[in-house]
């Protein structure tokens, strides 16, 4: 077999067999390859596509390329692994307040999670903004850790997928990220090599998602469901609107807060009708709850019997951190400035657009542009004000955190661009589009 | 300017400017691009293609990659500087018979010419054939031998269009070879680059050439013609049937031997026909002749009057070669073996098919698989029979050379594959599509 030949087969449309995806990537691995044949094959991907069967030859190929963690001594009841992985949004703090709620309704929970890149922010970065928090967990810690307290959350390690690494390093670089097969076999990989056997996948579209339309991100959700079920794993699909940011607050402590609050019954009405129904999908596929309805009150009793709150707490606890920081959120990194933007106009807010909420944020200092951009935890934003709520002329709509006076400058013009205003008032209706 | 936008614009079938075009070329030159991000570039071209304009701009790019010859000085009296170019075909030796034929008319020439790859035989490996023949000149000395003797032929040097031989080298092993707007600009930039200002295209189609079809063979000559009138210089192509080997002999000395017989009177058909035609289009074009017919009169002169034949012995002699060869084939390199293959039927030959007959003659030992493979001169085969000629059972059909016993035993097999026969006499026609 040569490379080339499958490039040129690929190029015509044809399909590839077991074998081929096989060769392919092991010869991206053993470097038999050269990356300048593997990124003309990947751009043929682009234009003719993969079929089901060929990409989940590939998702396969991509698990074995590393490591695969077996995490079934934490079920040991024999339930099924869970994990959750949201395409990237902007605010998106969900999996720092479900996996608490969950872990509280008695799923045990090892995660591994990714860092921020670009304008969205990573779970481990966020969790890292608690003073003392490690996520530099070996597996055999992750697994005492969720027996010891009944969840854990590592930053992924690059002994998983590392073909998946290499094909993004190359996907990124050559203008072949955006392929429904590319990125599903990037997802559904890593999820089951992460050792998940149910996954609830939060498919993302919008100004601040990088899939721009619903019927994207149904596509891709459906692939992704589908390839799961071709290597016998149980996905499902949340398709969610990223239009606007989630809840009030953007950066790492400052949303770590917001979680806190939602633990201690203070929600925004998007950021609970997400997890809500996430969580109830979670607790009815494992067999905690009937239907939706008992899901639901689960859930209900998890935060107001403050048992959320507490599994949060012993999280932190057993990592490291401070847990402190829930009562007191002076023990989190206090940013030097804080700057307020007000409303030019009697009304409300019609949009905070997300995307441009996400690049203000980045200015500030919360994000990264490249992968080994230092993040300041204390830099953010809070959104006094969101979609649908009334504002007076010279009222606070935004709040910009950060330890720079310069940032602030430049990134308070993007924010301000970000809001819109009206003189009647929107119902922002349901964040979630499909579930699949 | 980033390299990645352009493959990104290029993947929706955006059309380059001309500054992107400089950046494309300049940044794979310089290195500043990637050759995995230049691979990918090359596919999407592929699939989306680009415009006149672009080619237009790409070939410029190519050319004022390197050096760029100045042929004026062999025109004493400020005629455009002729150059022919074929896309590769079995047994084209027509470069070696053109020549002298032109220069007797009084076109002084001096030809850059390449080396074979792969099935097809090159005009540089065919003159070396000739003991003492030397090919490394450099520009001066050329346009000298063309001051003394009115031509000369020289091996292309690697200082001309260094970008097209590194897009050659990405797109051979990158499924890119077959994408018309690069195949354009790769011949007409290193026409334009070698001095020519009018070129006759000899672009061939069928079994033994790499395009298939009379008309993909067509819209390249279209393409080439176009781009070329676009950067102010003549190209005229001929189409040509490449679907059988052009007259008897295929290899390399024995090619040299069948074109001094051409020379000597001995003419097959087809040859005859494509010389005429070129050298007829190059005459008139030129100044050389009024007409068609009178150029054909010119050129017949040329042939009975010997001139022709002295031309290329003064080639012969001015570089280093040994003329006595035209006198006696025996000074060629002789092979230790030769075998006959004979006709299994009375009737008539139908066919010769042109790639299998290649292949038989690389096996002998006569073509190159790779670039440094080393070429045996004496090996090859003679078509005592072709297209159309009477046969009877047992008569020889084809007699195979080479140095290797074993070699004969593989070729032998794929020569005889090569022939088919019929009971009907077959008119093979005009080897000539069309005239652009």
């Amino acid at each position: 077999m040569r490379f080339v030949d499958l490039i040129e087969k690929k190029k015509r449309g044809g399909e590839h067999t077991k074998e081929e995806m096989n060769f392919i990537i092991s010869s991206l691995m053993s470097g038999m390859a050269e990356d300048y044949q593997v990124s003309a094959w990947l751009m043929a991907v682009y234009f003719k596509g993969m079929t089901l069967q060929e990409t989940a030859y590939l998702t396969e190929e991509i698990i074995t390329s590393g490591e695969v963690i077996d995490l079934s001594p934490i079920c040991q009841h024999g339930e099924k692994v869970l994990d959750k992985h949201s395409t990237g949004g902007v605010g998106d703090k969900i999996t720092l307040i479900l996996i608490p709620l969950l872990a509280a309704c008695g799923i045990p929970i090892a995660k591994l999670s990714g860092r921020g890149l670009g304008h969205t922010g990573g779970t481990i970065d966020k969790l890292e903004s608690i003073p003392g928090f490690k996520t530099n967990l070996e597996i055999d810690e992750l697994i005492q850790k969720v027996k010891d307290v009944g969840l854990a959350i590592g930053a992924q390690t690059k002994r998983l997928t590392p073909a998946d690494g290499r094909l993004y390093a190359l996907r990124d670089v050559t203008a072949t990220v955006d392929s429904i097969p590319l990125i599903a076999s990037s997802v559904v990989s890593k999820k089951i090599a992460s050792g998940a056997d149910y996954v609830i996948l939060d498919v993302k579209y919008g100004s601040g998602a990088f899939l721009k339309t619903s019927e994207e991100a149904s596509e891709l959700a459906q692939w992704m469901v589908n390839i799961a079920d071709m290597l016998g794993k149980k996905f499902h699909a949340v398709i969610t609107s990223m239009e606007q940011p989630l809840g009030r607050a953007v950066g790492n402590a400052i949303e770590v807060i917001e979680s806190i609050e939602f633990l201690k019954g203070n929600m925004t009405t998007d950021i609970k009708e997400l997890t809500y129904e996430m969580a109830s999908l979670a607790l009815t596929s494992l067999g905690k709850a009937q239907n939706k309805e008992e899901a639901y009150q689960k859930i209900d009793e998890a935060v107001t019997s403050g048992k959320g709150l507490e599994y949060f707490r012993q999280l932190i606890r057993s990592q490291g951190g401070n847990p402190s920081v829930i009562d007191n959120y002076r023990f989190f990194a206090q940013p030097n400035y804080a700057y307020q933007i007000k409303s030019p106009q009697n009304g409300f807010i019609w949009n905070v657009d997300a995307y441009k909420t996400a690049y203000a944020c980045k200015l500030l200092g919360a994000g990264r542009e490249k992968k080994h951009d230092i993040i300041d935890y204390s830099a953010g934003i809070y959104l006094n004000k969101i979609c649908g709520e009334p504002v007076t002329e010279g009222e606070v709509v935004a709040t910009l955190y950060a330890n720079d006076a310069d940032k602030i400058e430049a990134a308070q013009e993007y924010l301000k661009e970000a809001f819109s205003y009206s003189y009647e008032q929107r119902n922002r209706g349901s964040l979630i589009y499909k579930i699949i």
